[in-house]
């Protein structure tokens, strides 16, 4: 089983859109900071704080980045970033387990 | 905010009901295991194998407790115990936010 060790997890779940994208929060001794979500088929758009960096463990989505006017395919084991204080759009497919990094830059 | 401390969180996600409902394995030092999960709305059955003792955090559902005849209902800040080797069954009426324990007996 692939891990995070020694981290400190918050019991309580973030919650969007009704329940149909859900996360944990995930905080690393370094200070480093993680989210591992869900997101059920829809579409949704999302805005950034942070840098955030997105690794799909499972599922389908397209995602269009700021910027772009292409909406590209991300499957399990793809990444893609999202630039601080931006937004950006996606159309899950099927159900989609990620781990998101937030970047301080 | 409310935290568990000094634990191992697995990427991966545990998905069941085409992702109605998923949750995330933590592990403690001292060998317990707990889950912290979101069930959307829907009705649902599950089998235990340990004992377990399901902590609502947020949302509202009813409970079929094995052996009884009774739905409960349950809300934020509401617990309720399941026997070990058992099934139960739920309809989840709200979004669901829930911390379940297993206990080895």
């Amino acid at each position: 089983m692939n891990t995070f060790e020694n981290v400190a997890v918050a019991k309580e779940a973030n919650i969007y859109f009704e329940g149909k994208v859900t996360s944990r929060t995930i905080l690393f001794k370094n200070g480093e900071k993680k989210t591992l979500g869900i997101m059920l088929p829809g579409e949704y758009e999302f805005s950034t704080g942070n840098k955030e960096v997105m690794e799909i463990t499972a599922g389908n989505l397209h995602v269009k980045l700021p910027g772009s006017e292409n909406w590209e395919t991300y499957v399990s084991g793809t990444v893609f970033e999202v630039p601080a204080n931006s937004s950006f759009k996606l159309i899950v497919k099927e159900t989609t387990d990620y781990c998101c990094s937030y970047i301080e830059e």
